[in-house]
């Protein structure tokens, strides 16, 4: 019924989804029952999964072109927090209807970032359903590299890149939660809607760094996924997280805080150095571009987070995001 | 809210996801930002991705236990096609709510499958949402093998393992849409709910097949891949295809090939051989003790399937499934 309608299946993927990557690494692209890919030897495969569902990871009418770049960036900065090299990428799409003008916008978003980053789409596979967006990313890594999360040890410094709480903020700037000054709202939902994965940060991080993980859940959940796996305890300096003019003109410092330790959707990189390697860690991300801070030291005790406020032991609810439960 | 009445995700994954599969070839499992993979050398990576929802691929009430292996059987049922040996899954799992029992279930069916087949769970990603499951599978395949849709040439037979339509023939019975008699329910449900991937017949096949695919959305509309890509003709003969004794004792001869050209849900493979290796056909798939049937063979003439009842031409309607406008 209605077949007329609607292009079907094939034609899609066929119009839409059909690209030469002219990746040589690429021996058989979709089209058949599995993608054949060649990995260079000496190297490990990094692989990781992410779905983004509609009314949980975003709101039902998000601009297409922004959620095609989004499922592609969140999913490109797990490789990033690991130092790999991103290579192919998997994409299963459920659609409640076809809507061609939807797909040609989220394709334009997940192309382009794909292309910047040279990954070739080599798969997947689109249903109908609720609308949501499963991506598989796949890349190398030379033996023996890999930013895990459990190497970091007590002397350690505690970095992340970039700003944080941003998404948060645009978040809730969206929800009609508070009120950020109109000069600064592009820039927040631009944070919320557009993250850019940080993979020459991870690569350049991997001969400096002891761990690392991408802060997709808010700082403080995530740098305990650090901390429990490296049996470690951290401290925070408040006073150095790094914020934005927006949030600082948005919001109180608590509040700041509040959105940079338990905000989610940042996909800034968390990391850790040691001592021996601070001088290599600035001239490998000047190389980068992109801004990095020191936030806190690896410390000796129990595995935990301590915040201190100018020195001083300062106590605020912590939280990690949890798609389960809410950030409740 | 009422977080106290859950468990958080990270619990749910650390309980029920992280077992070890003892394969060495994981260099780091589930817990990291990725997995870490070792792929050997002189191979080539296969990765097949595919999603079911809810309602669409299966009923929403659908034993948990089934539905745990047929996630992962449809995926593997991919490398079998390819001729691949499974390796690794990435599992990504969209629950409306967390049901402890449910995710019991379903990981006893799924983990069955993946241990059986010595499949290792390297990560994935838990979400709320309305149930829908993508399952990705990477295995690997000798350099120069691979069994692909567009190898089949003038000559070949065409073949396809077990029986076809018995799947569809469940879903009827399961819709009330016809009546499969009592001895043989049971048989079609199980046929329907708990397919089996080829992977003996496939791995069997790599020196001896031309093409190959599985059957997932009925013989005519898959034959159609492998004939579209080849670039060949294909004739059919009805009274060949092999039909279960639930097939033939529940519907007239003209449903059950209607079922088993056009009915979804067989997983089994369907490859052309050409006449050189027929011996070794043989020889090769009695190791499997998977039954095998020759149903046509590849003519001249443009690309397209022609039917034929006992020598004579014979007029069927055909159609693959589309899960965008359903078998219409």
């Amino acid at each position: 019924m209605l077949a007329s309608f609607f292009m079907n299946e094939f034609d899609i993927i066929k119009q839409y989804f059909t690209t030469d990557s002219g990746r040589k690494d690429v021996v058989m692209g979709p089209g058949d029952d599995c993608a054949l890919l060649q990995v260079p030897p000496q190297t490990l495969l990094a692989v990781s999964t992410d779905t983004l569902v509609s009314g949980v990871h975003f709101f039902a009418d998000m601009d297409p072109v922004a959620l095609g770049h989004k499922a592609l960036a969140v999913n490109l900065s797990d490789l990033a927090a690991m130092g790999a090299d991103p290579r192919w990428v998997s994409l299963a799409l459920t659609l409640p209807r076809v809507d061609e003008a939807w797909i040609k916008g989220f394709c334009a978003g997940f192309f382009e970032l794909a292309e910047y980053y040279n990954v070739a789409l080599v798969g997947g596979d689109m249903t109908r359903g609720p609308l949501s967006i499963t991506v598989s990313v796949k890349g190398t890594l030379p033996e023996g590299k890999g930013l895990r999360r459990s190497g970091a040890k007590v002397g350690d410094g505690i970095y992340v890149t970039g700003t944080l709480g941003d998404a948060a903020l645009g978040l809730k700037q969206a929800l009609g939660e508070l009120s950020v000054p109109e000069p600064y709202r592009e820039f927040v939902r631009n944070k919320l809607e557009h993250p850019h994965p940080r993979i020459l940060v991870g690569q350049a991080l991997r001969d400096i760094a002891s761990s690392a993980l991408d802060i997709s859940d808010g700082l403080a959940g995530d740098l305990n996924h650090i901390l429990a796996a490296s049996g470690v305890r951290a401290q925070l300096d408040l006073e150095s997280l790094p914020l934005s003019e927006a949030m600082t003109a948005s919001v109180t410092q608590e509040q700041a805080w509040q959105l940079a330790l338990n905000g989610g959707d940042d996909y800034e990189l968390c990391f850790t150095v040691p001592g021996v390697h601070r001088g290599q860690l600035e001239t490998a991300l000047s190389h980068c571009g992109v801004k990095f801070t020191q936030i806190g030291r690896i410390g000796f005790g129990e595995p935990g987070l301590e915040l201190l406020n100018n020195g001083k032991p300062y106590s605020m609810p912590l939280h990690g995001w949890d798609h389960f439960r809410g950030a409740s």
